[in-house]
């Protein structure tokens, strides 16, 4: 099995051009010696700016895929080269990450990482074969590609960790697709993509939970753990 | 069952005294319009200083606490009452979670929150029922109510995660206690509390990875998940 891990519409974006001008994006961003265009849109440092932005819950949020890829890239799935991991942005960017890429833990550098990327368009910037890009492409043409795509919804059919890993390991190339961001509901489009919709508990769970709990069942299922 | 989770020799400390005086440590609370020795360290913004430190490669990495606390207070197993949280510091702090604290998932304010629960003792400062308090205790006093107390250690005797979380759920009052430093073996301290040093996985996992794969097989087992 390799599986395709998605997350989805993750609130990773620069700053939109509207809020360039907005005094706590230009504070934060001469503070750090970049201009606005280059800088991450973070609700922590732009509260103020974002309020009035289309979405904003679902924006500006860079921490949490941060937690979300260090569960997936350190995972012993991961490990074992069974697993390709790419994020979406809310914007509609699509990142895919190398399975040996080390994403720092520290948020500072993790920020620092996503504007190169965001800016250049791969990481490192000169490389032929980057740890980090963005491809141009879109969430269906990746999916159209895996034999069944699986969407976690809180709002989905329950299922138990192990029966749910026991299903995916049957599968060659399935697709996980977990959102990442902090409130509302997928998008249209992303519901439009799923064959299923799953739950693993009674309660809504943290991205970044959803994501270890998911690849630990999977992992033992294979017999890694 | 009720699991005691104690992350050790975690390197959240405040700056401690013999670089207040330091170039990189005076501009960086500057910066932040505090005292020096009101600051966490962090090698992140603090490396140039801390080379001379002692132990220095277990010591200011808050980030590696931070992510293994976002695993273990949303994790279904503490969200059902039944774990318990500790973390003890390089110090020799030992700070009481409470279960039903919300950590910040942005760092920054993570590192606020660390430093009023260093200086002030208890986050909130005036609250007779603190969400977080350092405990006068030691981890012996911890470790000894405990029943069973296994030390999460690459060099311990591997096993499977789900027969470890059959063994576990066995007890009533376990004990686990993960390494939550970047590199370098526990103290012999640490050693000394254990009945019994366990792995789960062949290749060293970061703190937050062996976190979520030992709750998630206790989950398993309990039927949380």
């Amino acid at each position: 099995v390799k599986l395709t891990l998605i997350f989805a519409e993750a609130g990773v974006d620069l700053v939109p051009p509207e809020l360039w001008k907005h005094p706590s994006v230009k504070k934060w961003a001469s503070k750090r010696g970049k201009s606005p265009k280059k800088c991450l849109l973070d609700i922590s440092f732009h509260y103020s700016a974002m309020k009035e932005l289309k979405d904003w819950w679902k924006r500006g949020r860079p921490d949490i895929l941060h937690l979300c890829l260090l569960e997936a890239l350190d995972s012993p799935l991961n490990r074992k080269g069974m697993l390709q991991v790419y994020a979406h942005t809310y914007a509609g960017k699509i990142m895919k990450f190398r399975q040996d890429v080390r994403i720092p833990k520290n948020y500072f550098r993790f920020i620092g990482l996503m504007e190169q990327l965001l800016t250049e368009g791969k990481v490192p910037p000169d490389s032929e074969d980057p740890l980090i890009k963005i491809e141009d492409t879109t969430l269906r043409a990746i999916t159209s590609k895996c034999s069944h795509i699986y969407l976690m919804d809180e709002m989905g059919v329950k299922k138990s960790a192990l029966s749910f890993a026991e299903e995916i390991v049957k599968h060659e190339n399935p697709c996980i697709i977990i959102g990442c961001f902090q409130s509302g509901t997928f998008s249209p489009d992303i519901y439009m993509l799923a064959d299923e919709r799953v739950k693993i508990f009674d309660e809504a769970l943290a991205s970044w939970t959803v994501t270890s709990r998911v690849l630990t069942a999977i992992e033992i299922k294979l017999g890694l753990l």
